[in-house]
């Protein structure tokens, strides 16, 4: 009986993704709540793969070879806590949890604590790459008990996307550092979304693009970049809706959505004290997007923006090049929250690591994660990419597409949170003067904050009332 | 003995000057943890005031007219919890505490809630207008028990501020309102000075104005802006450093702190999935402004930018409306979050008397208020304060500055996160097309995450790979 190798709980197409990817060289016993799930899986997805279906926990626990090394890719939150504890009663000491799904990485610490007390052995373990890349091979984040990664380590090496340096997957780190490194990805990958969304934004807006010279566009910018996202864009710019016969990019409603992992991004750098601008803006965006009914309402109190005239030769490049500098920021800021993350949670994490991890199998995997990983390599201290010797230059240059390319989205009105937010980081993190010291002299004058001096060391206050 | 209409604890110099407003017209007792700030205090700033000092919380607390009011002026966070838990023990039903602190909202709620089963009725108050504001006439934003309210309004109006309105003091809403009003009011002036310093920076760097040039150009706008803000502004401009006879603004050091107030206005907007992009700019200008000794290293790295060459008098204008345009972007994100925050915690908030309240005493009193109040007056179910006919013109004309602007402040290299974000916004806001389909068309791509279409209601998926 006791002798598949992996057990996973949830059979949603990531689950089964995953599963029938784990089953080209292991065995695995499999378990979903709803039982028509499991069956209509093992009917029609199943072929060859030596995949058992169970339909009670019990039996699903008893037919692990010991230690157990079950994995949950359930939705995050209560159900997993709720999948835990059905768990608990069959497990015995040294077994091991696996949560593969997008768990907040606090609830991650609480679970593993927990779960230690027990003796059980808990991994918070990221997964990115979607469907297609939990069935092909997506990258992964593992965190939590380094005894129980190793004996899982060549089953994830077997799933994981590769690349010439290796599998898309390594131990991260104590605790929670997977998922952390996993939320920082999402967050991230809000980012480059953002900035490819205002991009086409102009494009359409501006330069009067259809979905198709969009695309093209796209396809042919991303022979240098290399970037997954750029790749499914200029896809998706070509997809006709069969319905109406029009590009299907057209037929979809501008209201984003979000799950959570960019907003989770969001407020933990503030708890850190990081500032991530780009990343930031796609969440922000998202939420306005969300207006759908009110911004169509608003807009009939304004009149339409006269549209700039431009030629498309000149400017194309320019765009390009923001873009380019939006997602060295991106990952710029992501890098930054990682090594303050790092710090305060302990984690140790090995940056040109996690980059090699993101180089394939991820969402934000590009070209540039190559660099990136040099750049850590090189310089494993860098306090941000923006200064490495594998960005510079490229940044200097690709900054002087933005004159152009602000004044004339402002006179298109037409919003650009994302490139801004990135081009104002870039250059705030090179800026020796801020004007903070405005900031400070205000708070000193109605709330005697105080302010320190350039000059001298120390907390001053100044009688400001005349 | 218990004669004393009003009680306070904590002397900080806030705590101070609001005691000898409200001691202009009540009698007060008074206690601090330390009992040489309170002696200090009745020696020396003291004179005719009906003020009794007390060293003991007992003798404090039998001092006072029952039912007892008792304001709290200390430091948020635990120091609240041990001071309640310090009183409870002398309190009888009905007895009165007033949170006069920057209060968590969430702590608030607690705080009343726990008291009320005890029978002590509990006020969270918002107070604004920095030392000056406490001893002339802060703005006071109440919230909580109205029973209590209606018993302490007197005291509190005898204290606010004042406007051809009435006093700048009213029942806000219940529980927490009073401090989430307050927090909001921090946000939008997180919003402001960063505008304000963005401004500055431009002055300084683009068109070479030394400090004084730039207050009296401050002091020439605050004829039309009407605004503390400003106005301080102008005045530090002017302010000389005693010890180096040069302009006190050179020598403070451009490291902005934060006391959490504008932090948790962004914490508190993302929960409720609410954007306050410029607010949202404010807090991250002062976390990367803290990284001094980064940036300064960082800037070695790169070329110093070449200036632009600009005609000053051209530019200031455009300068101007931005800052405009920013300000009322600052109010309108701020009073959206508290529409939601209203909705979700059930406040009942009513814009217009918030607006009334803000007028006078407050840090980010200006003449907007005014019309904001009005806007609300006239539409009191408005969306966004943007389209109001009080700012619809105003924002038209001023957004017609940020071409030249945004592509002036690119070439010289200078970040402007909160006048690019506040003009994203009011573009995202009033725009009916944004690109966030592409957003939803890559998640459904690669999670299978569904999209809605234009042409007809329900959820749908596609099978977006070749």
């Amino acid at each position: 009986m006791d002798n598949y190798q992996f057990g996973l709980i949830g059979l949603s197409v990531m689950g089964q993704n995953l599963a029938l990817n784990i089953a080209k060289n292991y065995s695995l016993a499999v378990y979903n709540r709803t039982d028509s799930k499991t069956k209509d899986f093992i009917e029609n997805k199943v072929t060859s793969e030596q995949i058992k279906a169970t339909y009670q926990i019990k039996d699903f626990i008893n037919s692990l070879q010991k230690p157990r090394k079950i994995m949950l890719m359930i939705k995050a939150g209560k159900p997993v806590d709720l999948v835990i504890d059905s768990l608990l009663p069959f497990l015995e000491k040294d077994d091991i949890i696996i949560d593969g799904g997008n768990s907040h990485f606090s609830d991650t610490e609480k679970r593993l604590e927990n779960l230690a007390d027990k003796g059980i052995r808990y991994l918070g373990v990221g997964i990115s790459g979607g469907e297609a890349g939990a069935l092909h091979g997506p990258s992964i984040m593992p965190g939590g008990n380094k005894s129980a990664y190793e004996e899982i380590a060549e089953i994830l090496q077997s799933a994981a996307a590769k690349t010439e340096q290796g599998n898309c997957v390594g131990y991260l780190g104590p605790r929670s550092a997977g998922h952390y490194v996993k939320m920082v990805h999402n967050g991230i990958e809000y980012g480059i979304m953002e900035a490819t969304a205002e991009i086409y934004d102009f494009l359409r807006k501006v330069l009067n693009f259809k979905p198709a010279e969009i695309g093209h566009l796209f396809a042919d910018w991303n022979q240098d970049f290399s970037a997954y996202l750029m790749e499914i864009t200029a896809e998706i710019m070509e997809k006709d809706d069969p319905e109406t016969g029009e590009k299907l990019i057209n037929i979809i409603l501008d209201k984003a959505k979000q799950k959570g992992t960019g907003k989770w991004s969001v407020e933990s750098a503030l708890e850190l004290g990081v500032a991530i601008p780009t990343i930031n803006a796609g969440v922000n965006a998202r939420l306005l997007s969300a207006l759908k009914t009110e911004r169509t309402a608003n807009s009939q109190h304004f009149p339409q923006p006269d549209q700039p005239e431009v030629q498309a030769a000149e400017i194309i490049p320019q765009l390009k090049s923001l873009l380019y500098l939006t997602t060295i920021v991106a990952y710029a800021e992501g890098f930054k929250l990682l090594t303050a993350a790092s710090q305060e949670y302990e984690y140790q994490l090995n940056y040109q690591e996690i980059a090699r991890i993101w180089e394939a199998g991820c969402i934000i995997r590009s070209g540039l994660l190559e660099k990136i990983r040099s750049a850590y390599l090189n310089q494993p201290e860098l306090t941000t990419l923006l200064t490495s010797s594998e960005f510079k230059q490229d940044l200097i240059s690709a900054a002087k597409a933005a004159p152009q390319i602000f004044s004339l989205a402002a006179q298109a009105e037409l919003p650009l949170p994302a490139l801004q937010a990135a081009f104002n980081y870039f250059n705030s993190l090179k800026s020796a003067e801020l004007p903070a010291n405005l900031i400070q002299a205000q708070r000193d004058f109605f709330g005697a904050h105080t302010y320190q001096r350039k000059d001298k060391t120390g907390v001053f206050h100044t009688e400001w009332e005349k």
